[in-house]
């Protein structure tokens, strides 16, 4: 028989990494595509190690299903972690522990939206948040970006415009720190602003900080849900950056209705997460594993980051413009309008060099001069190599063009 | 603040199970609640062991995020495990790794329904599809059952009024083997009428199997899939019985365009399952220990069944009834319309035991006079302690309603 799939499903189109894998596995490949921590970043021992302690003093608890919410312990632990690490004044009781911080942006727009309405989001934003959203089959709408983060001034004249049409946006999603993919952090007035314009329209925020933790250069800046006393910061968190991703340890720190609520979606989304890594990532934090290891995860991706700017220093044409993060995974490269990067990537691959096209980081209205380019993941050596062969590619993507004029 | 939630999670209702959860740690309780594998079952040791030499040999891989349709390894091992434990010809390609089958069903819900359409399900039927099915807004048909299963002759009614309203079910969901709650296995000729059906109709069938493999008495019967080399059979699996719950291990094997869609809703719901418990779970299949465990099991399971049969024999009134399961984990009593059994359930509690109340497993007309009796979490001495409580509950329960008469 041939399957009728639901409507939903029209919208959610295939991720660009997921299908780039297939091409990272090729010989010689180097991979700027994907959103990979380093696997040298793994504390493998220690969490070989919690793993057999677990399973030797815990094994039956820790292998049968667990609470919907999470393990009680990881909850507790990620208190303590959010109020040493983030100023985030919260309980056990206002914490559930999702699969991955992608379950948590699927779960709050299936608990927060209905199909008809709508979203903020920056920019562009990440590729994730945008087929979760599809998935829920909820509009986004984005607001531009420039080197300050979100442009919030352009965010107030949208919410006035909305409230005047009546139609507000169920929330505004944002990722404050070194932004996926642009690179860029909000800057201190714009977390205020944004902050006020939550309040003025009564509109939540979702905050997503997956890569907070790992700066190198400039100040910490207060996350948004430690600037306000007030419940209207939904603050998503995940341990994939700062401890593994295959454990897939994502949690929501947010209002009690809130947190309920995702509770009983999580209950039909897949009764429990698992177990075994909850019980792991509590051992891991009840150990000071996490506190020691982020300084050398950011150390690390610090000089990656820097390895990759000399390079597109060294070769990437004048009229390319690219940000330059203070923290994260990612640095983002425009192309002046002039090449369509969804286009060029069939030439990269050909060149043994991936990244992942601009617009597929677009909400609404797309560009397609931009490319996110990931330095965590490749080695010291292989990120000017692979900088070079883009360079490459880029002068013959614009020969070409000029030739077929 | 106070947030607005979605219109579509007010059908979500919190599952009576989780609900009980907290009174089933309260000391000299019994829990006949929970629908929990004894975590005698647990291959502890092995899983230890085996976790230990994944991470020693595998730890990069195995931290890092894995593929969204699970592990490769994993799939090839389930498609070998299929063929030989369930007479299932499949290959890699045609099976998708899920959060536990709870993942599976609600993936199945989404993709394949839209929010105006329906589904047909057994009744009573599990009490996690319901909530999943909920999750995904969409309406559930249910046909009654007796000791044979699900009544294919009053499917056959239904589908025939449907087909002349030319609004159609979107799939057929059952669970052939020790049904849960109700403990009734499918037929053979009924099996044989089901497929006749779905075909006749074009309806497809989502086969749910979690108990399959626990049989211990009676002849093993084919599964549905294995019984029709047509594409219209979507098999869910899950190691959750036979291995453990807390790894989070399910699968689908299905038709390539099904399992693609799941994979691209798979990538919005969680980007991908913990890669830690895939790799263990493939070590624990390619070593044989699944094959060796699961007799065991059915043995453990075998005797406790007994004893609560024998149990109910002795104490419960005559004018209860209750089936006689050949697998699974679940006795279903009903008790002649006498009772409600969800106002019974405070009685209970303060008697030192749980059970789950019938009501909670009907989609739609609901009956109140059932409870599902878990047999595999207490242990051999409290299984009948636990059915004598009840008995006496029962009792009161009685004369308190005839006192109010």
């Amino acid at each position: 028989m041939e399957f009728k799939f639901s409507h939903i499903m029209d919208n959610v189109r295939p991720s660009e990494i997921r299908e780039l894998l297939k091409y990272a596995s090729q010989p010689g490949m180097i991979s700027l595509g994907g959103g990979m921590p380093n696997p040298s970043s793994f504390a493998v021992d220690e969490i070989r190690e919690i793993s057999d302690y677990v399973l030797e003093n815990y094994g039956p608890l820790a292998l049968q299903y667990g609470n919907t919410g999470g393990y009680d312990e990881l909850r507790k632990q990620l208190a303590i972690f959010l109020g040493e690490m983030e100023g985030i004044r919260t309980q056990a009781g206002n914490i559930i522990v999702t699969t991955g911080s992608q379950q948590a942006l699927y779960s709050v727009g299936k608990i927060l939206v209905n199909q008809d309405e709508f979203v903020i989001t920056e920019s562009p934003t990440y590729i994730g948040a945008i087929s979760a959203f599809r998935a829920c089959g909820i509009r986004m709408e984005g607001i531009a970006m420039d080197e300050q983060g979100m442009r919030t001034d352009l965010l107030q004249v949208s919410l006035e415009k909305h409230r005047t049409e009546g139609k507000m946006p169920r929330f505004i999603y944002v990722i404050p720190n070194f932004q996926n993919p642009s690179g860029y952090t909000l800057s201190m007035e714009r977390r205020k602003h944004l902050i006020d314009l939550s309040a003025d329209f009564n509109v939540p925020i979702v905050e997503d900080n997956p890569y907070g933790h790992v700066r190198f250069s400039g100040n910490h800046l207060p996350n948004l849900k430690s600037m306000t006393n007030d419940n209207r910061v939904i603050y998503l968190g995940t341990f994939s950056k700062i401890m593994s991703p295959g454990l897939r340890i994502g949690f929501v720190s947010a209002d009690e209705s809130v947190v309920g609520k995702i509770n009983l979606l999580k209950q039909g989304l897949e009764l429990s997460g698992s177990t075994l890594t909850e019980f792991i990532a509590a051992e891991y934090l009840k150990r000071g594993i996490m506190k020691r290891k982020i300084p050398e995860v950011a150390r690390m991706y610090g000089r990656k980051r820097d390895i990759m700017l000399k390079a597109l220093e060294d070769s990437f044409p004048e009229w390319a413009s690219w940000s330059k993060p203070e923290g994260g995974m990612f640095v983002w490269a425009t192309l002046g309008g002039r090449i369509n990067t969804s286009k060029m990537i069939a030439r990269a691959i050909e060149n043994k060099v991936t990244y992942i096209s601009g617009a597929s980081f677009y909400p609404e209205e797309i560009k397609y001069d931009g490319m996110r380019l990931n330095f965590t993941f490749p080695s010291d050596d292989d990120i000017p190599v692979a900088i070079k062969r883009l360079a490459s590619v880029i002068d013959m993507e614009v020969k070409a063009i000029e030739v077929s004029r």
